[in-house]
């Protein structure tokens, strides 16, 4: 490949781009898009600011990336959260070191790439992409020290600016959490393995110990109970019968008002509506069973309120029993995170279904191609024809020929890939974790393992799994193979970002599968969309994804510079996409409180000393002792800073001090809002009412505000339907393939 | 090498412990050796019963051994304390363990080895040693099942008595902790990291945290102070000076009764000695300097007291600022066990400390055979005339010859041997251990791995270093190289068993350093042992050494089971001789309260594992793909088991359960002996007559029971100075090595 065909293929993408992006602008202008583009408004009341009849509709605007660019990060807090915000600064870390590294790698490293070697030079547009690669440069070079030098300043800038992310994301994390308004999770302790006796029931047993061994901070306590599969079908008639019943109000409304259900338990407002009653009475059917019944469908598993923030977090943090496997206790998740069918999963099965499940990722991830290449095998024209006979006369044909061997292979790559995030998530429920929260955060440190490994490494060993395999038991030769081998796949990965990174991005905005099923639902089926249907952000997809493309730049930067402009614009309009997004399509169910940074943080170290392992190989390949010689100190300069940023930071992740958590009761009790605290706590987490609550979305336990009028319009089943099968877990597994399906185009992940 | 060359030399290893035991039974008995073999009784202040002058004295007899056999567990746990028990049920376990393998594979593997080929058997005695071995089954045998089922069987009952050990040890760790009289270390934590101020010291830093967030059950705290050059100067001063002032009873008393020396500070009885005045007028000059100057030499780490148990646990778990960096919290080591040097170590520099001696540590292990391969090329004949051209005549004598080139090497090993477990106790306190517990616990850990890594591995491996790395490097090939390698070195580790193994369990009953150093006192100083210098038990070297042998014994179980029966031989005898030992000679200084039992499991675990892995390779040396395929599901139940042993018990010997603290809380306070505690607490833990402390040994805080009746005679100067070099290490060196030697003799470690 040489200049003039990179420079044409970015300007074929930039073109496909920014006709997308002109799209976008307009169809977010179209009403009848609204639940498709501001999702997050719809679901929060705030109309967006649309003229139904207005000629502007249909002019394509920028208007949006000065909306998305204008809003402060303040604002972001507020309307999305913590782990927006911390997925903003991860962009703006990528800007800010990749705008370095382009500086220096373009106008100090690339002259030396180019000049490496006594040869003719062609003109530049039609100059090869390898001439601006390392692996111009000739052996025993004396300019090597520029690359080093390069590579230092690179990582230099990189620890410097992840010193003062980290600092000022502990920060913010510290001020989430002693400035936002009382939050039940503090003051609650989610106690596990409650043990059995003849004599007591569990919630007894609770009682007891707790008002034995705390008695100055115990409040109260709630038992967990095992979904029966009365109370199943119970919820699943709920479910459905809210879905059927829907609300009439004035024609914007009947659009886009979502249909807000509220339900007794968590707190509704005074206005009853029509199905609350019946409900009320299945319910209290339900929850009037025999005692012993009831009895029996305890968990061991019990949420238990204390009086104060700092007795939850003691008694969370002290071991209580002589037997560790007995009264098990650890912060409780916020009240809409909690991931209640996880609760009764005896406590004693989670470490080996923690075991279980990571051996099930790590064999996922690295057999992930033999299923695929074996089916992909199968599509070949002769064996397809054995196999089925009847295809015979149907595959002589030209066309059928070329579409079978040209785009089936594609075809069952993509389906094989849209597996893997929900896999992922798969794994990560079965793992037991208690929040959904945690769950994402496993599913995204699974696929960004799946990520780097089937991305990055298969394409940079280039192999079979065998080979894969051979190059993990032989760690010896690691450096000098992806020295080898990295320079040679630098073309690849710059039109790996140059279509899949951009056209990622491009569908992200448009969003075509939720356009689409909106269109299907508006048009076909005839019915309105479901506007409580909104999609949460999808971190466990996206957040690997930039983080690839971060490992993928810096690996190159130095090796072949010319990545670097690409990947920065990609970042440049990954910060704006995502800003809209954040601002108007996706909500925050739930609040992990910036958990994922450590992970974040991890990558970026784990890149750069991949980085400069390739780059140890690179100079030992080209015989600059002194080169390698330099490196080495760097690595360990390296790995010295991560276990600093360790020590210093992933303590306040994983834990609150005690300092703030007192200092915020004392707040409380001298202002008198203990009492009220502790009232709301007693309601804040309900069990069975969780469907209903999941509608309730983005409101917190305490706040009651907004419309309460319901409207009884029925509506059509295809919302309901897919939100069984769980609509935005589908569309986002769409989006993350798109970009991937270039992959098997460019003949990498064969 | 063939069974009746093993048995001539079992049979003269037999005859030679049999000798030295006689001899050992009979320098018990003069009441010269009192202070080598009844230091602990001495310093405890129990008399030896030996009558002066009886012609019982000179014959020898087996009575120690009935004393050691008979002494219960409950006796030792209030003799010497949990870690000594620990250390006695780990030898029990590996006598069951050894038991169980030996009856097995001796009566079911065995008979299969010897017949596992058709070949002429010649007459037992001169059948050589490797027909015993798994090598002489023949390729593709049916009867390697047999072998599978011995793994099978000694693999579970191994898990099963580890279970079964590792909860009794839990148990007694409770036990310990609770049924043990109140103990200050429970009531205090360490803090670390305070925070400077210009406004306020260190100490009222202190005073003001803790009052301001744990006001309701902060008691005092008590500043540690860096230990400047006059107080160095001081604390020297007042050892020399008690090291010649010593006392004059009766005749007895004159030869063993030790030279108690007490000091004012800590509490000593009323009987004042002729010293103490001088010295206390020292120490209160040096106590009343400016409290400007006081207040620099304050370290930013103090012992915070509590008024409870609880609330010191709580207080050293919880995180307690929002920068985890400061006001770090641990519970503090018990008051013997403080070591004062390293707690003004600044906490930060503590993660980097550990991480470079843990690099130390590991260079030291892989390249501890360079400098001694090359020192002993030195020694070549040749090489030595040409470096030191004044020897030529000297080295042509034959006898000179024979004995450079024969011992010359051995004593090079051997002095670099006895660098080994004092480099790994530097290398622990330069880590910044607060306890010497931790710091014993710590070198007992890098000892472990030194001495597996240098005699079982390298042995195995035969390797130089580079062969050594190369194989870490390819770790698919260890299976095949271990299995190819350790039935070829089951000889060696049969006659390593018997020679190093019984010959050092001698060496220990004997202490021939301790009684040459006791003659040499006496008889050429004229002066007289000081029973003070009493040693601790050497965990650390001990238990790496029985640990050792026990993953000698599993290693080679099926491949080679004639090593078991004398495996087991030196178990019965260690479990002898070291109880002998625990009672009579050494002294618990302090206690870790068992903290090293995980590391036991652990390493039985790693022994199981590497047994298993070897027998995977043999079996497909074997070409028996059953038996390799029996043996994978068994290496997965046995990490799978570890790490329910992991869950279930290992979280018990990391803290102390809220339950048990509560309760004892609870009980004092019934009782009302909780304000004696307090008086208590606020002089248990004494910086400055620390070393005046160390000499009150084998006393808690709080017994003052006693004599206290003082000589006054003068002492020889040896002991002191052999002090000043710190004797107990030395002495602990040259057991440790004498069985090392062996290797080098028999071109092992070559």
């Amino acid at each position: 490949m040489n200049i003039s065909a990179l420079l044409t293929s970015a300007g074929i993408n930039i073109g496909l781009c920014a006709i997308l992006l002109c799209l976008y602008s307009i169809l977010r202008k179209q009403p009848g898009n609204a639940t498709v583009y501001f999702g997050r408004r719809l679901a929060q009341m705030h109309k967006p600011n649309l003229d139904s009849c207005n000629l502007e509709r249909f002019v394509p605007s920028a208007s949006w990336i000065l909306k998305a660019w204008e809003s402060s990060e303040a604002e972001i807090l507020s309307i999305a959260g913590l782990d927006a915000v911390i997925f903003l600064r991860l962009l703006v870390f990528s800007i800010r070191i990749f705008s370095i590294a382009a500086v220096v790698c373009v106008f100090a490293v690339l002259p030396f790439n180019y000049y490496g070697q006594e040869m003719v030079h062609v003109v530049i547009p039609s100059e090869s992409l390898d001439v601006f690669t390392i692996e111009n440069v000739k052996e025993e070079s004396r300019w090597l020290w520029v690359h080093c030098l390069a590579l230092y300043i690179i990582t230099f800038s990189a620890c410097i600016l992840l010193y003062f992310e980290y600092k000022s994301i502990a920060k913010m994390r510290l001020a989430h959490i002693t400035q936002s308004p009382p939050n039940p999770s503090h003051f609650t302790v989610l106690v596990r393995s409650v043990p059995a006796t003849s004599e007591r029931s569990f919630s007894e047993s609770v009682k007891f110990f707790f008002t034995n061994y705390h008695a100055s901070s115990y409040l109260a306590h709630q038992m967990v109970y095992r979904t029966g599969k009365v109370q199943k079908l119970l919820n699943d008639v709920e479910k459905f019968y809210k879905s059927i019943v829907s609300m009439k109000t004035d024609p914007w409304d009947q659009k886009c008002r979502p249909s807000r259900i509220r339900c007794g338990v968590c707190g509704g407002a005074s206005n009853s509506f029509e199905y609350s009653n019946e409900l009320q009475d299945i319910r209290n059917a339900s929850f009037s069973l025999p005692e012993s019944i009831i009895r029996e469908k305890e968990c061991p598993a019990a949420f238990v309120f204390f009086k104060t923030r700092y007795a939850a977090l003691v008694a969370a943090q002290v071991l209580q029993s002589p037997n560790p496997m007995l009264w098990v206790t650890e912060l409780a998740p916020e009240p809409h995170d909690v991931k209640w069918s996880n609760l009764c999963i005896p406590f004693r099965q989670l470490w080996i279904r923690r075991i279980a499940t990571l051996i099930a990722a790590i064999v996922f991830m690295l057999l992930f191609l033999i299923p695929v290449t074996f089916v992909q095998g199968l599509s070949q024209l002769e064996q397809l024809q054995q196999t089925f006979p009847f295809l015979k006369h149907i595959l002589k044909k030209k066309l059928m020929n070329q579409l079978v061997t040209g785009y089936l292979p594609s075809v069952i790559l993509l389906l094989f890939l849209y597996s893997v995030p929900p896999a992922m998530m798969l794994f990560s429920a079965i793992e037991g974790c208690t929040s959904r929260s945690g769950r994402k955060k496993s599913a995204c440190c699974k696929v960004l393992y799946f990520t780097i490994w089937n991305v990055f490494f298969v394409n940079v060993l280039s192999g079979s799994v065998i080979s894969q395999l051979n190059v993990i038991s032989s760690p010896k030769d690691i450096p000098t193979q992806l020295a080898k081998a990295v320079p040679r796949q630098a073309t690849f990965f710059t039109t790996y970002v140059l279509t899949s990174g951009w056209a990622s991005l491009a569908s992200e905005i448009m969003q075509p599968f939720a356009l689409f099923c909106s269109f299907f639902n508006r048009f076909i089926l005839r019915s309105k969309d479901d506007p409580n249907l909104v999609p949460a952000f999808p971190y466990h997809t996206e957040i690997p994804k930039v983080l690839l493309f971060g490992l993928l730049g810096f690996t190159c930067s130095i090796l072949a510079p010319l990545i670097l402009p690409f990947l920065l614009v990609y970042f440049v309009l990954a910060y704006i996409v995502y800003r809209n997004q954040i601002l108007n399509v996706y909500i925050s169910k739930y609040e992990s409180g910036g958990q994922i940074w450590p992970v974040v943080h991890n990558t970026t170290v784990f890149s750069l000393v991949l980085t400069q392992v390739i780059a140890l190989g690179v100079f030992s390949i080209k015989k600059s002792p002194i080169a390698s010689g330099f490196t080495i100190p760097l690595l360990i300069l390296t790995l010295l800073f991560n276990e600093y940023c360790r020590q210093r930071f992933h303590p306040i992740f994983k834990s609150i001090s005690a300092q703030d958590l007192i200092e915020m009761d004392r707040e409380d009790e001298l202002q008198g809002r203990m009492e009220g605290i502790h009232l709301q706590l007693m309601s804040a987490y309900t069990q069975f009412p969780a469907d209903s609550r999941e509608i309730c979305l983005g409101q917190g336990p305490g706040s009651e505000d907004g419309s309460s009028t319901q409207s009884t319009e029925s509506r059509g089943l295809l919302p309901f339907v897919l939100g069984g099968l769980s609509i935005t877990r589908i569309q986002r597994v769409f989006t993350w393939l798109s970009m991937i399906i270039t992959l098997q185009e460019r003949g990498a992940l064969r």
